[in-house]
């Protein structure tokens, strides 16, 4: 199932409503990852009360461990994991590009070793189709190659066609009633960008993701290519800019008319003693939060900012509680949620550059030129 | 405040209510440990809803870091760890004990050195009283030490005398409202386990704990001595055998009045892959569960139980999620819990002997003499 509603419009910024066979989202959201079938600190009855609507596996680690067939036969990632709202999963083929020199391109799709067991694996768009519908996604993502930065055009435009053809290959072999997701590339050349996206828009996919950003180019060339892209993504899909990112990054695709965003950024800093707040980032293991008694964002209504300090929570770092890893994987977690919300009601009232400039004052951060022009 | 109410005695095992600063607890109580405060892997939502009706803090630990005089500053121990529930703490000295030759027993208290700083602390019955005054414990205990296993009869004698001089000066010290509980030593000789009840109870302590034992004593030796004090302790006071421990072990306590126990097994074993069920114990780690669909225990009703199959817990365990470590706390505790009310509620119909024979039938285990004298 996959009906998607446009709801409200504020410049580029856009809120919108998408059914999926596990339940209705509402756009801009974002996806906390869920890499090994659970998102990493989190029960499902927190994470549920973060505001979570929609969370993101991954078809790679999942594939490999415990396998996608074992889960098929639980009843699917949704049973396996005990998360019944929305599921999007990756095709898999960003993780096996990460591998670098450990996997092989070729036309038919990609050979990698598997980091546990050494075991030989093929994979390509097809069996990338198989895997995620064995994990009974409610998005599945088509089979692509993330376009290294820095690529000469000509390494661009080879990645971005082989990136179709597997798009093509993916639409056919998805025979499920789950959404699919076509993904764009082209690397930072605008005219690449294009003719990825008109080839993607004619196979009429439920949504258009852009890949290869934040792969490692200045952030400048980022903003050119989400602004390029802005004008030119049809109005009647939602759109998914993959792995992003900050805060301030959300903020700038939001504004751009990105709708869906994914990270591991929220948990991944958690764990690391890094709180996201409405000032910015607050490392609990600094020795000044020893004796405090204010909570981490006092702007914070989650259960973390209501019920314990910070002289708690640097306690728990220093101890490397578990308890630890949990509350602030949950704060983050629940910040990014607030962050999302926020931004759509902003864009009902029609105020989503205000909300902006506000985002980037309260951080003491510049205001980005976008937000001026 | 403190009021003890016996309620059901059945052969010698006894239910009661005591009334604490924080709230009444019902008994046989089993206290989960949280060391730093905090029980490891629980956030206390879920503490709490596995029925836990108090937890033990740890002096020692929490004297050296985050330090007692920084919880009394920002409220006491409840309010910095979030549980508004009853805590007990112990008196450090059995963790001071533990440090072996690096602590130094003298008449005053104990020297010994920091792990963290190497800085020399001194540590004396009045010090623990007041340590376990700044964190705010609703049950204190006395100072004390343990005696090691083996020891010969003058070496218990000596080490059993040294702490009722120091549970003189620990009931002498206490001055707060809250229970003060003293502490039966004796090591493994009837003669001065009843010398030194007798002294603890010419001071009316508030409750009466048997410290020294489950220090690596044979089975047997243990049961002698339980069953040698349970004829000796007084009605109108509650009893609590520290650090102890295994099921089979609550259940041979409360056989012989126990009402109160606590140890760090149900977590430690957790993150260990050790689940606890009504048949005895299960390693997650093993092969045979990696495809399961069962849950960790039929008779179990708790959310990981009714949530998860036994496969999605081998998963998690082998992917190092901490999830994996959070349910297995989660599913240890609320075993834990549920055996003490099975417990109470057998004591209440006059079944307990039925009761821990089934429970050792259940298990496969032999049934212990001291049920079938």
């Amino acid at each position: 199932m996959n009906n998607y509603r446009l709801q409200q419009l504020d410049g580029f910024a856009r809120a919108g409503e998408l059914e999926l066979n596990h339940g209705k989202i509402q756009t801009p959201v974002f996806m906390p990852v869920g890499t090994n079938g659970t998102v990493k600190g989190l029960t499902v009855e927190d994470l549920d009360s973060t505001g979570a609507q929609i969370i993101l596996g991954n078809t790679y680690h999942l594939m490999l461990r415990p396998g996608d067939n074992l889960i098929r036969d639980l009843g699917g990632l949704h049973t396996f994991s005990n998360w019944h709202k929305p599921i999007l999963t990756d095709s898999g083929g960003f993780q096996v590009w990460s591998l670098g020199q450990l996997a092989k391109v070729e036309e038919q799709g990609v050979h990698f070793k598997s980091p546990y067991d050494g075991k030989k694996i093929f994979m390509s768009p097809e069996d990338s189709m198989q895997i995620q519908n064995n994990l009974g996604s409610d998005i599945v993502m088509a089979f692509d190659e993330c376009t290294p930065y820095p690529s000469t055009e000509i390494e661009a435009a080879a990645s971005m066609e082989l990136s179709m053809r597997w798009a093509k290959r993916s639409h056919s072999a998805h025979t499920s009633d789950n959404a699919l997701f076509g993904i764009v590339q082209g690397g930072m050349f605008e005219h690449l960008r294009q003719q990825s996206l008109e080839q993607i828009m004619a196979l009429d996919f439920n949504g258009i993701a852009i890949g290869g950003l934040s792969v490692g180019e200045p952030k400048d060339d980022k903003t050119r290519i989400l602004k390029f892209l802005a004008s030119l993504l049809p109005d009647n899909k939602p759109r998914y800019l993959m792995g992003v990112g900050k805060p301030e990054d959300l903020v700038e695709g939001v504004f751009f008319g990105i709708e869906m965003f994914d990270c591991v950024l929220p948990t991944r800093n958690a764990r690391n003693g890094q709180f996201l707040t409405s000032f910015g980032e607050l490392n609990i293991r600094n020795a000044k939060h020893k004796h405090s008694d204010k909570p981490i964002d006092e702007n914070c209504d989650c259960k973390v900012c209501q019920n314990y300090s910070r002289a708690y929570l640097h306690h728990l770092d220093k101890t490397n509680e578990i308890l630890g890893a949990i509350l602030a994987s949950y704060h983050n977690t629940y910040y990014y949620q607030q962050l999302m919300q926020q931004m759509r009601a902003a864009i009902f009232a029609g105020k989503f550059v205000n909300f902006a400039k506000d985002f980037y004052n309260n951080r003491k951060l510049d205001i980005p030129q976008f937000l001026e022009d």
